[in-house]
């Protein structure tokens, strides 16, 4: 299979997970969304499990390498440009894809290993990613030296994962939540911010 | 119905949901489950839908009556209290069949108006609870007077959400995340707080 028609089912099982949801797409539903035949797709995945975990793979390729491409000429910065990245809303990109994918998952993830360990490693990507960042901010003296880089990133990426829970259940806004995030990074992690100004 | 059935009912609702998932789940596994009969059940409830709105009522109840009941003599105790409620991995809590509820129901939710209203009543009471027991603290001056009690309960609502979604998606304990957040509660609300010292 070329890469565009590989690129091209996968589009189609994200379109076809929104609109069926995990639990009632078919292999079959996928090959219609593509406008190729079953067999091909059942030449190259088994069934949907190794199909899905495809997917995972290939939108941890994309989630990374946006993440990655974050610039900013601070710690500060960087992490203020990650929460952006990662809680924006952007139509079609890796993060609104992934989303809905666990979304589509979420209630089977517990169940299946296969796509918990692939969940596990975005998770541990953000996390290692957001400590990095900390640790930078520490290491340069903008963050204040007593801040624990993996305590800090532990508490960022929770509220991530729930700026996220919280828009696909009960369709919260995650602007606020940035906005937020951000100045918790200024009062809580900053050295010398407004933390001893106003207690 | 007298309501010892009612609770059986939304009791082997709780136990046929996690064993199959909200998507796959029938009222005569729910039947089956409650060793009733099928038309007793279908002589309540329309449909699957009607029952799981009132599986979230109920749990509605429940969990609300949990958090009620949490004290403390100050506003941060009864924060650090909330806390622990809200994230204890109590086997049979309102807040454990919640989140399994949630889980099973999180891929439809978004389809669903009346689930998505029940989910959203969840969320909004523990903003309610939080940001209330917030402005506690800024009127006795136990939290700083420039702490927003309505941002500050958002932030907290939104890790707790991710606290809950992460250990569903990638095992993640809460343990850390209790501590994590009542440090964030004293380093960030509490006025004259360690925040002063360590910058």
């Amino acid at each position: 299979m070329d890469d565009d028609a590989a690129t091209e089912i996968l589009a189609a099982t994200h379109r076809a997970l929104c609109d069926r949801g995990y639990a009632d797409v078919t292999l079959a539903d996928i090959a219609a969304e593509a406008d190729r035949s079953k067999g091909l797709i059942h030449y190259y995945y088994d069934d949907k499990e190794t199909l899905f975990a495809a997917f995972l793979d290939y939108l941890y390729d994309r989630y990374t390498e946006r993440i990655e491409s974050v610039a900013g000429e601070t710690p500060r910065d960087r992490l203020v440009g990650l929460f952006e990245t990662v809680l924006a809303d952007r139509k079609g990109s890796a993060g609104e894809q992934l989303r809905t994918a666990m979304l589509a998952v979420n209630a089977q993830a517990p169940c299946d290993d296969a796509i918990r360990a692939r969940l596990e490693r975005f998770d541990e990507y953000l996390l290692d990613r957001v400590a990095a960042i900390v640790a930078d901010g520490v290491a340069t003296g903008e963050f204040a030296d007593d801040v624990d880089p993996t305590v800090a990133a532990e508490f960022l990426v929770t509220a991530v994962a729930g700026a996220h829970a919280r828009r696909a259940a009960v369709d919260r806004s995650p602007d606020r939540i940035v906005e937020t995030m951000t100045r918790y990074a200024e009062r809580h992690l900053v050295a010398d911010g407004p933390a001893e100004v106003s207690g």
